[in-house]
């Protein structure tokens, strides 16, 4: 946690009392001591100090000093094939540190439908992981993020309307002759947008009806990868070809 | 598991029974036939394919026809300053499945000390993590890995030696500023090394010495990341580099 995240209805005036894992993090991890500062941040808004006032056995109170939103990265936006639950977690903690804009959590052929069923895509549950990530690269600006039960709706109704905003559109998909070109930012400020499949991969029809919505394949290679290595190696080699772009 | 990974000392002449995690995988989750062929590979040796010959309760015999080395990639060295155990494993996969030659494992001023107490250190367990990054990735070759319980005697001694193998070398280390140039690769042969800091980061001696030994600062910008994201961001990062270098 290198960040105190906080929610704007939280805070009384210039003052918070936390007495959650926060509070214990700032207990028993960074053993604050009253007058000693930490970053804080609120979902959505800005980041600044917050100076520890009272510390009890439950709770830590902090003043704050509330400064600056933090620079908004451009937009990237990842559409995930669900994957089972301990590896959701991992995985939306993973992409919101790295810095993602809007998730897109969707069925595919090769998922299974129970996944759908698991308590982590409460809506409060899914704002608590994109929070650790938060908290992790010190960020306050939460993902938008949906989930889609079916494909068909989602890449034939919706996907359009949605990549409309991305000049970059990119299906990860592993490929043995790995000898498609690599994607071409107009700038470092290009809005992208990456599919990232199940494992297994996505089936035939799926990559068909992506590439008709304009997607294009981007692979890393013949290499089988986990979700979670997956989608922060995809992730940080298109913020690494947005950044090399010549502006 | 993509791979059924055997150790050459279970091959018994042209097949192999198996009765562990592999015979289960097998049974449960792809749930095999007699007659069925599966994807095969013998540690640090070729791959090829194995046809069911039986199946009971509890084993799976294969007939096995071996064919190929598989490519060996360039070489990739990554020095990692030692994670918590339960992080260590899942990084050792992670990074075996993107394909690391060789893998150090060392101290360093934020790392503690109670992690070179985990029975995960062990020569043996050490293997199996790594074995499952290449049954995930579809490859055979064993990175080397090495345990370094003091930074000084590493970094002074014996990092010179393991560096003049790397022309490419560098140092994660997270950058407000990210200013530095990238790495330029004179081919996609070049090997590389990486060093990647523990949660907290290298402290400025651990820096200043990786700089007497010529690594050179690579950042990913601001955000800080936990390390099973900073491994598959920055080693992607690398990979991909190597891959833009002009031959």
């Amino acid at each position: 946690m290198n960040l105190i995240l906080l929610e704007q209805n939280e805070i009384n005036g210039t003052s918070v009392v936390l007495a959650d894992r926060r509070a214990k993090h700032l207990r028993k991890v960074l053993r604050v001591l009253p007058g000693d500062t930490v970053r804080v941040g609120i979902v959505n808004g800005p980041m600044g100090s917050g100076t520890v006032r009272e510390i009890d056995q439950e709770r830590v109170a902090l003043d704050l000093e509330i400064g600056v939103m933090p620079t908004a990265p451009p937009p990237l936006c990842l559409v995930l094939a669900l994957p089972r639950p301990i590896m959701l977690k991992r995985v939306l903690a993973q992409a919101t540190s790295l810095g993602v804009s809007e998730i897109h959590l969707i069925m595919a052929g090769r998922v299974e439908k129970s996944f759908f069923k698991a308590s982590l895509l409460e809506k409060e549950s899914l704002r608590d992981c994109l929070k650790l990530g938060l908290e992790q690269a010190v960020d306050t600006r939460l993902p938008i993020i949906q989930v889609h039960r079916k494909f068909k709706p989602f890449a034939e109704d919706l996907l359009p309307e949605i990549a409309a905003n991305y000049p970059i559109r990119l299906l990860a998909h592993p490929d043995p002759e790995s000898g498609e070109p690599r994607p071409v930012f107009a700038n470092r400020e290009t809005p992208a947008l990456v599919a990232i499949g199940p494992e297994g991969g996505w089936v035939d029809f799926e990559v068909d009806l992506f590439r008709k919505q304009g997607l294009e394949t981007f692979s890393l290679g013949p290499r089988i990868l986990r979700v979670d290595t997956a989608v922060p190696a995809i992730l940080s080699q298109i913020l690494l070809l947005r950044e090399l772009a010549a502006d």
